[in-house]
C-alpha cells in the first residue's frame, strides 16, 4: 500500500537513501517489488530532525518520482534522523494532510497498511481520541487516527504499550462491527532520539519490514566500502523493502515484533496487542 | 472570507457569471470589494446540476483567477442551477476536501463566514453528526461541519428548521466554551430544485448577501437588453456581492433572513435560530 | 511512455471509456500492459468537441487514477469526438502545458513516443516553426513541437502530407546531429470531424496502436450486447492498447500506417515520411 | 507584478525575512503596497546557497501565503545568500518552470517587470540565445528569456555589461516590432558570492527597488537591537519594497542604476543599456 524508510545514525544527506541508489525510495515509488501495489504515486512526505527541536516536514501530493523539489531538498538537507514515506492511498483523499509522516510535537509517525472498513469504524475510533489532542488532527486518514489513538494511550511516555493498546482498541472496535481482521500495519514512530518500528496484523500476515545489520558487522563484511566506513556503529535503517541488493545487509523483522533503535543496544522483541 | 454565487433559472453557460462580466466571480477572487479580505485565492469550487441527478463537482486548490481548467469548463458547461465559491481560508487546510460546495446525495452547500474558535468546539460539534452521515465527512473545515450538522437535523426534509437548529447548536456549544459570537454565516444550500440562502451571525452583523430582482421587472427597466430577454421569469442569482454595477438589479438580503428560490413565488422571511 | 484513446461516433459519456471498464484508460494509468512503462502517472488530459466549435480541454499534472475532478467531468460530459491521454514523461517538465492533447484552433494533437535526443535538436526544430504559429507554443515538450511543425507544414489542409513532412524533417535534423533513430510515435490528430492516427518510428518498431472493428460487424458478433446496439455504425475507437478483452474488437494498425476515421468509408493506408 | 528579496551576509534562517516580520515577503504575497498589483499569488520560489556549490531551489505554483512546505523549509534552512520571489504572472503560464529564481550552474536570476508584447518578439529573442544554452531553457516566460540572453552576452564574466547588452537587444527588437517601451525591470542576479541588482525601464519609470543601510550605521541608530547586533557589517538586503517600517533602514535604488553587493565596498552606479 505504501513504502517507508526510517534512518537513524550519522548525519547524511537525505538523497543518499531517497534518490541515489538503485531501489531507492523514489525508485520504489514507481516500482516497488514487495508491496501490495507496485506504484506508490499518491504523494509522499519527509520528516527530519536537526538538533532536538520539532522535526521539519515536507509533504506533497505529487508522485515522488516526478517532484523536483524533493530532489532539491534531499540534496540540500542532512540529518541524523529522518523518516520518508511514499503513499498508495487505500481510499482516503489525496491531500497533504493525509500524507505521512504525521507530526505531533517532537513525534513523527508513519504507517504502511490499513484499518479495514475504516469508514464504518472511524467515528468510534475518532471519538476515543483525547479532548486535548483532537484539534491537532488535520487529515482524515486511518493512519493519522492510529497516531492520535496511540498518543491518547500514552505514546509519549511508553510507546510500546501505547501502540499495543491502540491495536487492541482498533481490533476490538473492528470486531464489534463484524470486521474479521481489523488492522494491518508496519508502523514507525520516533521522538527524535529513539525509533520504534512495529510489524503486526490481525491476520498474522503482516507487510514486509527490514532492519539493517549492525555497521561493525557490515564493515567486516565489506572492508573496502568507503560509504560504510563513514557511518557510525549506531547507524540503522528500517525499511518496508530492501534498498539495493547487497547480501547480508537486510534482516526481516519477524511477524508481531517491535524493533527499537536507541542509545545503547538496540532491541527486537515480540509485540503483543493489549 | 469567501465569496459565492448561486444561480437558478434558464440554463446558461457557467462562464456568463464566473468569467465574462466585470466583477465576475473570478474577478472577485483577486479583488473583492465587500469581503473581509480582498483576495480569495485559497481554492474554488463549482457544483452544477443536469436533470435531477446528483450534481457534479469541480473543485481545486488553485486560485480561481489562474486556473485554466475552470475557464474551459465554465465555457463548456451549461446548467439551470449551479453554485460557485471562491475561498479565503480562515485557518483550515487548503485542500480539495475543504473546498466548497460540499455535496451529499443531491444536496449542495456553501458558506461564507466561520465558526469562531473552531478548534476548541470542533470535537463536540463533530460528535453530534449522525452515525450514518459521519463516514461521508471528507474534509476538516467548519463549513462542512455545519453542513453535516444541518443534515443531521433534517436538512433534506425541512431545510429552514434544520439550519436553524444547526445554528442554535453551534451557538450553544460556543457559549459553553466561552465564545462570544460563535457563528458568522451566509449559506446557500440546494436539492437541485429550490435554493435556500441564509444570512445570519451571532453578533447580528452578517456578511453581505444579495439577490437579483425579478426578471420581468428587470426587463421593464432594461427593455433593450438582449441578455435579459433570454432569461426566464424565474431566473434568480444570489451573491455575496453584486456582479456588475447595473442599478436596480441587486437587493440586499436583510440581516437574519432566509431567501427561498422555488417553484412559484420566491420567499424572503426572517430567520430565527432554534 | 504514454497511453491514449481517440473516440469518434455516437455521443457517449466520457466515463464509458475512461473510467468504467476493466482496462479503461484510468486503469492503464496505473498498470498499462503494452507500454514502455507500466505507470503513466505524469498527468493526463482530455479534449472534447461539442458541435463544431473549438474543443474544450481539461488537463492536469495529477495522476489520472487519483484525480477526482476527472471522474466528475467524465461522468458529466458527453461528446461525439474526444481525445484522452495519460502521460509518462520522457524528460520534459511535468506541467499542464506539456500535457496532451495540445490544441490549436479547432485541432487537437496527442502523441505516444518521443523525439530522441530532443535537447540536442530542439533549437533547430523550434526555429522551423512558422512565425505566426510560434507565439502559440505554450509548453516545452517534443510532442508539442511535432504538432507545431505539422501545422507549419500544412496540417490544416493536408494532414497526412504535413505529418509526413514533419517526420521527414525531424529525421533529417536528428541524423544531422548523429541520432540513429530520431522519432518514435503513435500520433492522433483531429479537426473535430475526421481523426487521423499514425503509427511510425525511424527504427520500424513502433509502439502499439489499435482500432476497433466496424460496429455492424461487432453487433453481428455480439447480438446480445445492449451497449453495442446503441452505437452508430460509424463509431470507432483508436487506442494505444485494447480496452477490455472482448475477442474480435481490436485490430492492430500495421507498422508505418495511417488510419483515417471520416465521413464515408474509413481508410487504412501506408504512411511514408517525406 | 512580482515582489522579490535578495539577502547576502551572516547566515540566517530564511523565515526571518520570508515569514516572521510584518510586511515579510509572504505578507507581501497577499497585500503588496508598492507593486503594480497587490496580490502576488501565482507561485513563488526560493534559491539558496550552502558553501560555493550549486544553489538549491524550491519553487511552487501555490500562493506563498498558503504553502505549508514553504514555512517548514524557511524555518529549517539557514543561508548566507538567498533569493526569494513571489509571482504575479503577466500572461505566461502558472508552472514551476516559469517561477523565479531561475538557475543556471552557480547563477540565480529573478525579475520583476515584463518584456512588453512578449508573444510578438519572443521568437526573435529566443533565437538569439546561444546554441549551447538553449537546451537549458525550461520554461516559457519573458523573465527566463532575459536570463538566457544575459548568459549569452557573458553574464558569467561581466554581469553589468551582459545585462546592458541584453536590455539593448530587447529594446532594439521591441522597437523593430513597434513596441514603444519594450522593457520594464528590476532584476537581481548572483553567482553565490556577489549580488547585482538592476533598476531600469525603457520609459525611465521603473518599479521600486530598495537596499538596506550598512549594518554599522544601523547599529549606531539602533544600539539596543539584538537582531542587528548579530549581523555582520557586510549584511545587505535588496527588496522590491521595504520589509517593516524602521526609519533609516531602506534606501531607494535610483532610476537606471545598478547596485553591487560584494567583497569589500559595495557599489551603486548608473546603468546604461548597450
Amino acid at each position: 500500500m505504501c513504502r517507508w524508510l526510517a534512518y537513524s545514525g550519522s548525519p547524511i544527506r537525505l538523497e543518499e537513501l531517497l534518490v541515489k541508489r538503485d531501489r531507492s525510495l523514489i525508485d520504489q515509488s514507481l516500482h516497488a517489488r514487495q508491496g501490495a501495489t507496485p506504484t506508490n504515486g499518491d504523494g509522499f512526505g519527509v520528516g527530519w530532525y536537526e538538533g532536538v527541536a520539532t522535526p521539519r516536514l515536507y509533504r506533497s501530493t505529487h508522485p515522488a518520482w516526478n517532484d523536483r523539489n524533493l530532489r532539491e531538498l534531499a540534496a540540500g538537507i542532512s540529518s541524523p534522523l529522518f523518516f520518508a514515506h511514499i503513499r498508495a492511498s487505500t481510499g482516503t483523499a489525496i491531500q497533504e494532510t493525509n500524507t505521512h509522516p504525521f507530526r505531533y510535537g517532537r513525534w513523527l509517525w508513519m504507517h504502511n497498511g490499513l484499518i479495514r472498513e475504516f469508514p464504518r469504524v472511524k467515528r468510534e475510533l475518532v471519538l476515543a481520541v483525547d479532548d486535548s489532542l483532537f484539534p491537532s488532527i488535520e487529515g482524515t486518514s486511518d493512519s493519522e487516527t492510529m497516531f492520535f489513538l496511540a498518543l491518547t494511550f500514552g505514546l509519549e511516555t511508553d510507546p510500546v504499550t501505547a501502540v499495543a493498546q491502540m491495536v487492541g482498541f482498533v481490533e476490538e472496535t473492528g470486531h464489534k462491527h463484524g470486521v474479521d481482521h481489523p488492522i494491518q500495519m508496519t508502523v514507525a514512530t520516533t521522538d527524535g532520539r529513539s525509533v520504534w518500528a512495529f510489524r503486526y496484523s490481525s491476520e498474522r500476515d503482516s507487510r514486509s519490514l527490514y532492519f539493517s545489520t549492525r555497521m561493525d558487522t557490515l564493515r567486516a563484511l565489506y572492508p573496502e566500502s568507503k560509504e560504510l566506513a563513514e557511518l557510525s556503529d549506531e547507524t540503522r535503517v528500517i525499511v518496508s523493502e530492501p534498498l539495493g541488493d547487497l547480501p547480508g545487509v537486510w534482516n526481516e523483522v519477524p511477524e508481531s515484533h517491535v524493533g527499537i533503535v536507541q542509545q545503547g543496544a538496540d532491541e527486537l522483541r515480540p509485540f503483543i496487542r493489549r
